[in-house]
């Protein structure tokens, strides 16, 4: 598996569709079904998303996510921190201490500060990670804007009108449940 | 695991003894033995330092291996791409196409080009690859050297010698069988 993996692949194109005009709050089962994305993989990432602060949740049978803040305070990075969690790039063991010369009690010149190959590590996951929060949501929507025709996100509001006009119209038979989580 | 595993950290730490002055080659066996990590994961990692012209290999009882050039020609990212082998960041799967407004036909403007979400991870690999490289063989070895206590190295040769030492000086029984691999 990558080490950014299919959760951020799938949080960020979703997350996507929340940047422009929207109607309402969409539902987790929406926005994977317009991805085309698994929708029960998406109900697990979009909470991730509303406790880190980058979505809102509202309940209900129009209830959905919104973007918490606005799209150009929302960074590559935060969305991959929300997801993976601390998930570092390599994980140092502290083997330099295991020199067998040391006889099984290593000196503290071998252990003292940060291993000189873990900070390798540390400073290229820097660079990745700086990299990262250089690009936020606004500036991936303006790129998708430049190429997309005019009449595209008026085609994806009227879809996602009709969802939500087939949702409200027909109610399931039986008794009325209440929809805890808009990702149910 | 980590993107850059226990291979990667292996692989170093054990090729850092190869860098200063040497009696002859040292074998997979005792460098694993020297350096506290397993013999038979390290053997089939140093295969890959050779394939990648990192070591060079010489076979018999006292065979092992060498750097293949200097330690200030061997950078980390050299070390990382000839142990982890082609392994991307983040793999992108296209899903961009698969928007349900599309209806199965993805327009060209929706798939021409680099998806913009993948364009970030692949500038944010780049950075990481650029920080790998920029460190060399060389450049870790000297900050090992800034810190160990001078009568290090040659404690480090003692125990080499007195492994080659124990090797040759006590053949094992039965018929005498040629190591076909240093590592072996």
């Amino acid at each position: 598996m990558a080490h950014l993996g299919n959760s951020v692949e799938y949080g960020l194109h979703c997350l996507l569709w929340l940047t422009g005009p929207q109607a309402g709050p969409a539902s987790s089962r929406d926005l994977a079904e317009l991805q085309g994305v698994s929708t029960s993989f998406l109900a697990k990432i979009f909470p991730k998303l509303e406790k880190a602060g980058i979505v809102s949740a509202s309940e209900g049978i129009r209830g959905g996510y919104l973007l918490a803040r606005a799209p150009d305070r929302i960074t590559v990075l935060d969305v991959v921190d929300a997801i993976e969690g601390d998930k570092p790039l390599f994980e140092c063991q502290e083997i330099r201490g295991r020199c067998a010369v040391f006889g099984g009690k290593a000196p503290g010149w071998a252990t003292d500060g940060v291993c000189a190959i873990h900070a390798v590590m540390l400073r290229a996951e820097k660079r990745m990670r700086e990299e990262l929060a250089a690009t936020t949501l606004a500036d991936l929507a303006k790129s998708l804007d430049g190429k997309m025709p005019a009449a595209m996100p008026g085609q994806v509001q009227a879809w996602f009108a009709a969802r939500g006009a087939a949702r409200t119209a027909a109610p399931p038979d039986g008794p009325k449940r209440r929809r805890r989580r808009p990702s149910a």
